[in-house]
């Protein structure tokens, strides 16, 4: 009885597998155009994403055209000349400007995700106290939609590199709607072994037992987790 | 070739069951011990999400103590009593006492999941635009444990009626840290078929078409997505 409500075996590998085997992707897009069908199990994953309040603050602008894109680009242009600048080390600054950061104009679908800040009204459950919550729901289903594309071969990189005015603009949004995430999505040549970041030895993959602690901040788990599991993704 | 990247069906399967059977958890926890196994699954889970300039800005603050739940709980309720009364109308108000919101005390595990926004630095890739982007990072790993506990059997209900200074004294965050999500933990007699806050009336699942536009805000989609997909879960 009490196994009831756990997965078989093979059904928690497929998700294990979409959880390691998820990548940023900038530069593996190929042209493949995108069926209906697919894009559609995307967004029923990320439209089943945990929301606060049930407010489903979340909208799902499709993004084919090349003039938005070519608009949007534009701003990540802008963004990244000042980002760029923000790197004092000339050596991080080198590496920095070799990274390729985004697939705006390659990739054949961009999705910016939204957050409806007024969605039901202004009083929502959960979102009494914290009023970052709705914000935080449209990023679960965002991360949804990430999992689900990986699942469906699909490559998603998130370009957070962008003004949110410019995309405010650009995108025609609302007042009380605002851009959570933009994301370049397509059929990809490959899925990178590990992150591109970890791969140019810009940063290491943390230890996680150096991240857990027991009861509050600085101490030491004292359970012994087991090994830290990770599934073998081949 | 093209479908090289896709996953097997039955693979597909597990990740489809696990988006659309998570639930929020706040009335189903049992007091069966999690194996550390099988947290320690569910946290390698959280490690391998998505962060923004590979940052890893999270911890885990893994909670079983009986005296820090009850300040957490306390802290609960003396946010939950100023959320009431932001409920006007007196129906709305009144459904709203009778929601179970938590199970700080009846789950036998609480994590909290922080952000440390010093981590690596204060100049990260991707995080010169929008500095909310680490904060989205934690959001994301918090979202693969949700799918992660789900495929182990554990249910997992998010706490957002807690005051973030109350948080940081209680689990002593330093300066730099801030609490994302509190998660009450915990294996449950059953998981509910649908949201609670569907099932009681309080909201409708909105309709996904009606949340998809086509290259900016307003626009219709033209391309006509098929019946939108939900995998039947059983």
């Amino acid at each position: 009885m009490e196994r009831v409500n756990v997965f078989e075996e093979f059904e928690k590998a497929g998700l294990y597998k979409a959880i390691f085997s998820r990548r940023d992707i900038r530069s593996q897009f190929t042209d493949k155009p995108i069926e209906d069908d697919v894009l559609s199990r995307v967004l029923v994953a990320a439209h089943h994403a945990p929301s606060v309040g049930f407010m489903q603050p979340w909208n799902f602008i499709v993004i084919k055209s090349n003039d938005v894109k070519r608009r949007v680009h534009e701003s990540f242009v802008r963004a990244n000349e000042r980002a760029k600048a923000m790197f004092i080390d000339d050596k991080k600054r080198q590496t920095y400007e070799n990274l390729k950061l985004q697939g705006i104009l390659e990739s054949p679908l961009n999705i910016c995700v939204t957050c409806d800040k007024s969605r039901f009204g202004p009083v929502v459950i959960g979102r009494t106290t914290n009023f970052n919550m709705d914000e935080y729901s449209v990023v679960c289903a965002v991360e949804n939609l990430w999992l689900a594309a990986r699942a469906e071969g699909l490559g998603v990189g998130w370009v957070s590199i962008l003004y949110d005015n410019d995309l405010t603009q650009i995108l025609n949004l609302p007042e009380d709607v605002i851009p959570i995430a933009y994301l370049c999505i397509g059929y990809v040549t490959h899925f990178p072994e590990s992150p591109e970041l970890e791969t140019v030895g810009w940063l290491p993959r943390m230890k996680l037992s150096d991240l857990i602690y027991s009861e509050t901040w600085g101490n030491d788990c004292q359970t012994h987790l087991p090994e830290l599991y990770k599934h073998v993704v081949k």
